[in-house]
């Protein structure tokens, strides 16, 4: 299925004579690859319910390009110069560019997500701005955040239950109700993206500080260098005791490398790896009991536990 | 009419506990007044086809809060400090904010757009993306254009059309639609809409020239100083002639009065008050032309009638 969005969304022949200084930033963004985590649980909840997937081929294309649209204004917002091991687009064009190539990808999100029968036209348009909206609050309470030295952790959680659980649960909602689902069985995959969002994003955090290089794809201790406010480090500031107080100098010292080795040792001292298991357990149980409303056999809702296993069984 | 869009406006709660950062400038960018022009033209649209013009109030809103997103990010494309007499969002909040109180505002609009009776959602939402992304085409090619030395007039009129005509033409076309007009009237009035769009733009060239500062509302001449390509400026260039080249040397003069003041002579020269009210006669003619084919009489028309006098009768 994975492979069914990605070739459609090579098709996609975004291209306008004498547009190209619109169009060409538009198909760099979405053929720079990503999981395409987003179409493939449109395609899971559309067919879960025995509709085939390619009913919802389209609406599983326009929830990858509204995420690649956030890619576009994300990293200008973040100043960010790369992106999946390429130049972002704000740094390989400019900024007005990744502002309006990104503005163009929202609307053209918006028409293929609502290139779906008249019946399901309304409730999925009304998952799709909600969800929208869930990820703009997202990025603005984890923007806010970088400027208040007081978060606590369950803010966090909330933060990137906005910030990527919301889209994981809106594609999946999406797909449920082309797949002609109930209201209720479209909230309970709702439900189930989210909270394996939530869970996800706790794993990247552990992962970007105790992974490995090659399979994680990025530096690791990414996030002690940039000061980013993880579940790691929020868990560690509150819990309190000398620790604690240690991991708040640590996060200052320089040389980076000793930073992140400081901060490392301390997260270890910690038990951190403990914590954030404990975590993504919560969080992919909840994930898994919310499937559960859906009434449907374990045959139809293999496809939702593998991908479960997979995204937070991520090795070392 | 415009009454009630304000009303309406002022009256949407755009507020959430912990996220003022995402919505304080979304209510300013939304107070900041401005003409009304697109929601006037959805409620109008809709009452003419016999409709009372509150079935259409949210769609009107939706159009207005459009316009506002795009305000928000054409001042960061431009870093504009200034906006209707106010600081802009970007130089009140910051690049940031801007960006991401803009996106959230296009989504609003989206979701405000959609709240139409079911038979007419899909048309009404398929005008309204497509003249989202007319707006974006036209906006990619002004940034264009003023790299550019070699603009021609046609074009300039083709871009115009599409960053302020495709808003107008889509705004009476909604209102139309939701007062159940049929394809060929809808159509006729996103007509009139665009080439009025047209019509005032140019008037809004001339004015900026040669308008009264107080009416006019900005210091005259500023899209001379700012080197902008307007109507006048292609129009005098590709004239030809001695004329052309005194006026392409003259726009680099300085200090900027002595700048203003031989520009505005050379396009006195040129007849250019003639020529643009040529092209505005041309183009209002052109409105008003649609309007016939959607078969309404007269009295049904008035106020588009009323409207397009008024757009383009102002006064010097």
């Amino acid at each position: 299925m994975r492979n069914m969005a990605e070739e459609r969304l090579m098709a996609l022949d975004y291209t306008k004579p004498g547009l190209e200084g619109l169009y060409a930033p538009v198909r760099y963004g979405l053929g720079s690859g990503g999981k395409r985590l987003r179409p493939l649980l449109v395609l899971m909840g559309c067919e879960a319910f025995g509709v085939d997937a390619a009913a919802a081929l389209d609406a599983a294309c326009g929830v990858e390009i509204f995420h690649n649209f956030t890619l576009l204004h994300d990293d200008v917002m973040d100043a960010s110069p790369m992106r999946r091991g390429r130049p972002s687009v704000y740094a390989k064009w400019d900024l007005n560019t990744a502002i309006l190539s990104g503005d163009t990808m929202l609307t053209l999100a918006t028409q293929l997500v609502s290139a779906v029968p008249d019946k399901v036209l309304r409730p999925v348009l009304d998952v799709f701005n909600r969800m929208a909206i869930e990820v703009y609050e997202g990025q603005r309470l984890d923007m806010d955040f970088e400027e208040r030295p007081d978060v606590g952790s369950e803010e966090y959680i909330r933060m990137i239950e906005l910030k990527t659980g919301a889209l994981l649960g809106g594609s999946a909602r999406i797909g449920a109700l082309i797949g002609c689902a109930t209201e209720k069985q479209a909230r309970a995959v709702d439900e189930y993206g989210r909270a394996l969002g939530v869970a996800f994003q706790i794993q990247d955090d552990y992962l970007d500080c105790f992974g490995d290089e090659l399979t994680f794809g990025k530096p690791i201790g990414g996030d002690i260098v940039q000061g980013k406010k993880t579940f790691l480090l929020l868990e560690g500031l509150a819990s309190g005791g000398p620790d604690s107080e240690a991991l708040r100098d640590a996060m200052k010292l320089q040389p980076k490398e000793v930073r992140i080795q400081t901060v490392k040792r301390l997260y270890e001292k910690m038990d951190m790896e403990q914590r954030c298991r404990k975590a993504i357990l919560h969080w992919t149980g909840r994930a898994l009991r919310a499937l559960k409303q859906t009434g449907l056999d374990e045959a139809d809702l293999a496809p939702f536990h593998k991908l479960a296993d997979k995204l937070t069984g991520r090795r070392k």
